[in-house]
């Protein structure tokens, strides 16, 4: 078997081809951010781009009743399970173009390594792309692989709706991406993500990549408070009964529940969304609505986090005069590895020379869904300016972006020939 | 002189019929809210609704070079200073009613009981309708009548901007309200505004009517908070620089500021708007803005509240590690109501047999304008459901109604025989 050493020029002009694809202006920079919100028309020209990649590569491309699509590229022994790769090209409305093309047209680019090379592996190797990995949209993130792989059912997924209250099954069909295949996947062989941190950890310890451990619990909560609008001017405090007053005390109890250390240092907690209803200068807000992600490394942390949570709500409801509902719109246990891939992938960063580190993920991917079907692992490239994700100004260099799929290659082309 | 009785039927079926203009219906409640933003097409509805009304009466009609529109009625020694009267109809997106046509169709009813008995008064009476009382859309509120008695240039109201940055004098001209009248009033004999009184004392205290001794203080600040976007899983708590963090600490820092009770047991905050971005679930907010209402009687304790918010905001910004800056979107000085005329109401009330005492508003009000240039005061018609008001139960009875009507009709006509 030749050397096979992928072409990271190629790479990084399939990055920028597709980063143009829902690319935006950033108005206070003058950077270029991109916009490929889940199913959206922009989404759409995502999907059809990189599907022709695919069909160009000479894969066999099949797409499912989630939206998930799929490239085969045939094994010598083609009824082996394959090995599988991808990652996923929606982004969040501010995104960058790193996040998620990185570990689809990184696959695509392995396989156009081998096709250039002539070599054909023992077991099939499938790449593919995912559907609203980021959970921007419809609310429920990694949707189309955890319908892969069987951790939320197709009619649930296909039922979600966005704010417009759209559905993901009616979006699937108006952009042509409801495919006749069957979602749910039988285990392959192994699945193997290449990905970009997100994070600064990697660059700060001048690490050139980062075998990926694990991912740590995620858990989203959307919550709405009802309490009664009033002038602001008219109305004594204490009888206001001011929604969005509860959201300012969700933050410090989020704030209090950190700094007690009673959850670990590695517990996160945001509330990243806020509506407040009328929203008006001069009114007592009678509604409001906002979202909380809590990340924790250990799911016996999230468990008891959660539950001080709902303790916390009701005590901040009873406090204010306000009605404090909610319901959990994301919650995924923390997940290890597979231990044999990722020594498989250190051996071959060890090979190439490459300063690497076990890192844990703090964001949740694709990969994951896998790790319950088969063994499944993942590469992380590090990221310019402390790791800036879900923003414009998200950047890894050409050399960081080349090493990770080179090492991505190896890995699978070790995988597909295994017995 | 005939005894002048009011008809309290036929006001009340012009706030009917004005309330049908801009009405929507509120889907929690199936409730019908009036949404007449200040120099939108249903705000043209109303305002030509109310001018034809006013010609239908006879009067003389003339719009001024910023919206404000006068109807005048001649006396009988037409040289003399009118007495006015009148106030907004303007709305709240989520408003009722009441809440300003109430003093409008009320001086209109006081007109047309006038032309019915065929009584002339000495002096000219003028009553009127003023721009943007409520400051929700352009974010000054008297707008109108500020502009009127010399509190605001007419350059700088008709160059104010809403969110969608189109100008208050551009939409002047696309409703056909840009008049040619002198906006800047010569001072009248007096000024006498009826308003429902949106809070919950006169009815707590059987009271059926209120002598308006003047208004509280009223501070707003609109803030923008920079800090950085970034990953809500990868990004570790230390390094964030969490902008709607931020919002709920100024919360916390204004709540500590009103129990501490430095600043008088009538002091009020509020947070009524607040915008995050990018407002996604899993992205630390990179920037936030809100706005702050302040009020408190004392104009000594609102300067002191002002600089202790100032100070706040200094700490708040240092400790996240965000940049917060802010401009003053109104600021009006607490006002005392001409004695005289407070004097010559509380006579008509006790006269007419009325339950009524003296009541500070908690609202700023056209009036208070008036106060600077002339003799002006208030009558307040207690509201039902604790005075609940910018909502659509926003709801006086019609005998409140016709009773503060017939009191202001009995000040106008004292006022407007006078020497």
């Amino acid at each position: 078997m030749p050397e096979l050493r992928i072409d990271g020029a190629r790479l990084c002009h399939s990055l920028e081809q597709l980063g143009a694809v829902g690319s935006y202006e950033e108005e206070s920079t003058g950077l270029k951010g991109v916009n490929r919100l889940a199913l959206t028309n922009d989404d759409r020209a995502g999907r059809q781009l990189v599907k022709r990649w695919f069909e160009e590569a000479g894969l066999t491309v099949r797409v499912d009743a989630i939206g998930n699509t799929y490239g085969r590229r045939a094994g010598r022994e083609d009824d082996a399970t394959p090995v599988m790769s991808g990652s996923h090209i929606d982004s969040v409305p501010t995104g960058g173009r790193f996040d998620g093309p990185l570990g689809v047209l990184g696959a695509l680019e392995v396989v156009r390594t081998l096709n250039g090379a002539g070599v054909t592996t023992r077991r099939p190797i499938e790449i593919g792309f995912f559907t609203d990995e980021e959970g921007s949209r419809f609310g429920t993130d990694m949707l189309g692989s955890a319908t892969a792989c069987g951790r939320i059912e197709l009619d649930t997924a296909l039922a979600l709706r966005d704010a417009n209250e759209i559905s993901v099954g009616q979006e699937l069909s108006r952009i042509g991406f409801r495919g006749s295949a069957r979602p749910r996947l039988d285990p392959p062989h192994a699945f193997v993500e290449c990905h970009i941190e997100q994070g600064p950890i990697l660059d700060a310890r001048g690490m050139e990549l980062g075998v990926v451990t694990g991912v740590q619990a995620i858990h989203w909560r959307e919550l709405t408070i009802r309490g009664k609008s009033a002038h602001a001017g008219t109305t004594p405090m204490e009888l206001r009964r001011d929604a969005g007053r509860a959201i300012a005390h969700i933050q410090v109890a989020l704030d209090e529940m950190i700094t007690s250390g009673r959850y670990g240092a590695g517990m996160r907690a945001t509330i990243g969304r806020i509506t407040l209803r009328p929203n008006l200068v001069n009114v007592v807000p009678g509604r409001a609505s906002c979202t909380i992600d809590l990340r924790n490394p250990s799911d016996e942390a999230m468990a008891r986090a959660c539950e001080e949570l709902r303790a916390r709500l009701d005590g901040i409801a009873q406090n204010l005069g306000v009605e404090i509902t909610g319901r959990e719109t994301a919650a995924t246990a923390s997940v290890s590895f597979d231990e044999r891939v990722r020594t498989l992938i250190a051996e071959r960063m060890v090979a190439a020379g490459i300063k690497h580190e076990d890192i844990l993920s703090g964001a949740g991917h694709d990969a994951q869904e896998f790790a319950s079907i088969c063994p499944a692992a993942m590469i992380f490239v590090p990221g310019q300016f402390d790791g800036i994700s879900h923003n414009p100004r998200e950047y890894s260099t050409p050399e960081a972006c080349t090493a990770g799929i080179q090492i991505l290659l190896d890995t699978l082309v070790t995988l597909a020939n295994e017995d």
